[in-house]
């Protein structure tokens, strides 16, 4: 856990001069702690600094798997489910990081293909998830779903997610998909408002393979962490399988993921004002 | 998987006509199998047959935990989760099983501990799950929740589900809970129409060591499986994890995890009347 | 509630034999009875019986809400929410209804406009809802929502649903809207995966005046009905309040709002399988 | 609109320095004011504040009903529901509300009687909602519901929830009901954790007569606003209807409902940090 990172590459949208700031002051000073600063998507790095929110962060991860070079977010704002330096914290934080005080954590990723007529026509990647979803026509979608081969249901629906861990806190918990710990060895499948009323998320293991053939559409389309985007035609099919690479995320000391829950879902305050036992339900 | 069952053990509620019925036509069929047939409970048994529904084939597996019988349900009436095999089946489905063809399930199991002022007072197991519920009096309850020590939130709720892969299916359900699939390592804890309304149900490995603390309640029980229950003070401990026994399934050939939920939530008739692609949103 | 139906419209869809079959026997029938069979979609009738599902009953419907003919539906399935004469009745509730033996429901429209820089773009009605939805690309919209003026919410989502008592049970059912009794005069707002997980469905009276201004969007339509479309761009303004019109149904003798809720939702099997008081709980 | 209050009824629970404090400082305001303070629970006031959360006010509204008290409730703490004056605003509010600037808003409420073998045992009022909901035996009860006389459904589940439209915000939110605007003249019927899956709230006219028939139940209870109580014996029977009497609240100038809904529910921070219309789904 002691790896030394040297060579760093800044990553962040130049959209706001905050932004901006922050990139400058965090390149003096990873110059003044003897780093080597890479141009934005340098692949050769050790390590990247992630400027930005949680969707900065995605695209940076999705563009870096491959090169397997870890990050670490720094949010602008309030904290991010992956960017979890906040930015008064950013020089102590990536300070200590540098200092060799930082936990790994490695997240898994989805491998998608989909599949025409017995032909591969597009092959990704996802960190959170992969939808297949009706298009602008506004009419729901049919399609059958199987878990390694065995059928699981034919479902009219707007769509259906297949969501890593990490995704689970993201779209898919729109949708009343449930949190899974990263440490869960699971994907959830989660149906976008089905025709069915009891069609509910299902989590299954994550050595699955995940297939999903479209029936009927008038139009659909399959997207991939709302970054990659495909038309789906009738009797395409979409393979989902965790990938053999992973998404390497640094965190700084301290990092507890539940204390990011808490402070995302606001669970934190809803007890703030405690009413003492005797108290009938004062609803929030 | 070709271990031969001689020694088996019946168990079925007698409160009615059929299962008496049933059960002592299966008495007379492993007889003629050369099967040595065992009272109920009997725990020196290869294989213990249960006829009734759901609610006995868990007080069944509850019961014979310790002495690591395997169990295979026959269900009187429509199939269940548990119970397999269907009544019309019954002979067929236990007849293939004695013939060895059939697949083992293992299904784990919470154990529950409840402590309080630092001494145990209540040791038990969980096949579906343990639950923290408020009283007769109806009044909410007041709980601290961790996971492997890590704090995740005080909440205020009429209790809260823990749920095996197995429970999940079951009570947990009814409350929103997500399907897991047997094969996926984790345990989902389920809020109980929390006040908080981002508290959503999650699934966390099932290596973690579950802690509730009971902060305020008028008055609140701890039940597990709807089989055992205690009473809940103030300050009283909660641990739960997963149990080193499991409760080992036999199933006939041809069973399929997916095809039980199909027949049970009813996935499988939503879909009978295909309306075509140009159908509107035809309101099931 | 006895007014003569003399001219009679019939409507279905050609698209199957069943339909056409049913079409000429019902015209045979009704000629028989005296009446004057008129062309389909016939705004001198007076009363049209559609046969088909109730996709094509909504159809019809809002093609007859001007003209204020009274409709009654014939299903050839199983019963729809509108189509409440099963195909075996057809002659028997027919027959009973030109008897003068029949109900009267007048269920609430929504009037619906789309308002660009002041300017109204479309004028339309929904028997069901309206929806503002993201378009193809996935991309959350979002909108502020008012009512009588009021604000209620800034909200980031993949849409919104506005649901009259009757699309209740459509597609803002699947969204985990409320169901709402036709006798309610109410609309209910549905949102579709919000983005804050504490918005819930909200109903409002129905003599209310709902806006929803469409705040950011890479691409987002409005739907009625599933049958009318448009384009939406920011800023525009969707205004929806009740329309001076109603749609008339015109039920067969027995027929009862609840019981079609029981056979199109299942309730009523749930239960068929009574396991007696002493039943844990047998998970369906 | 400009009755004047002349005798004002003070109510709080003397639970707190707090609350103790604020009494006073009202008191002596009142006083100045040329009002007359009578004690808490005078039911020949003209108006009665009540200081405190929401449970002090539903406490006090469901005391004070026959006489027909107005009420306004200062908060202090954060703003609920149904207190809708804050701590700092106390004076200049109550201040207001002396000077004739108020608005009168009369809420709903629900006449409950349980009947035994046809005999009354029971009859209450409810401001928020009645319960029927399973004792501490923690087993689910099986009941049967109707409305205006018309079967509804039989079900299995942990209870069941009346709510007006005042108790929609309350306990009935936490169990997925949703909101219903005070001016919407219903009732919303809300399953607890239904056995049967496609079991959802169904909103009535507030009109109706909803009657429950407890079927089977080891344990059952039946409570009204969380404040009364009352032991359900198999085949008892709960009658619901809406009360001759209301309700009525005060609201000091610029009271709006849907502002308290944003507070409460925190519909107004989730958009605080906009993204800006590229942004990707950052999850909250």
């Amino acid at each position: 856990m002691s790896a030394a990172f040297r060579r760093i590459a800044l990553i962040g949208k130049l959209r706001s001069a905050e932004i901006d700031a922050a990139l400058r002051e965090l390149r003096e000073f990873l110059r003044k702690r003897g780093c080597e600063v890479l141009p934005d998507g340098e692949t050769r790095a050790d390590l990247a600094i992630v400027i930005g929110g949680d969707g900065t962060m995605l695209a940076a991860a999705r563009e870096l798997v491959q090169s397997r070079v870890p990050l670490v977010g720094v949010n602008q704002g309030r904290l991010g489910f992956m960017t979890d330096i906040g930015h008064d914290d950013m020089l102590t934080g990536v300070g200590a990081i540098l200092d060799g005080k930082y936990e790994i954590e490695d997240r898994s990723l989805l491998d998608a293909e989909i599949e025409r007529q017995g032909k591969s026509v597009l092959r990704t990647i996802a960190l959170n998830e992969a939808v297949i979803g009706k298009g602008s026509q506004g009419r729901l979608i049919e399609f059958d779903l199987s878990v390694d081969g065995e059928f699981v249901y034919t479902l009219r629906a707007d769509g259906i997610i297949v969501a890593t861990p990490t995704g689970s806190t993201a779209y898919a918990l729109s949708a009343q998909g449930p949190i899974l710990h990263p440490a869960v060895p699971a994907l959830t499948l989660v149906p976008l408002n089905p025709h069915t009323l009891s069609a509910r998320p299902v989590s299954v293991s994550d050595r699955s393979t995940i297939e999903i053939v479209l029936l009927h559409a008038l139009d659909a389309r399959a997207h991939f962490d709302g970054l990659a985007l495909a038309d789906m035609a009738e009797g395409d099919r979409l393979v989902l399988k965790r990938s053999a690479d992973v998404v390497r995320f640094v965190h700084p000391p301290g990092y507890r993921y539940f204390a990011t829950l808490r402070e995302k879902l606001r669970w934190s305050e809803a007890i703030e004002k405690r009413v003492g036992k005797s108290g009938g339900r004062d609803p929030e």
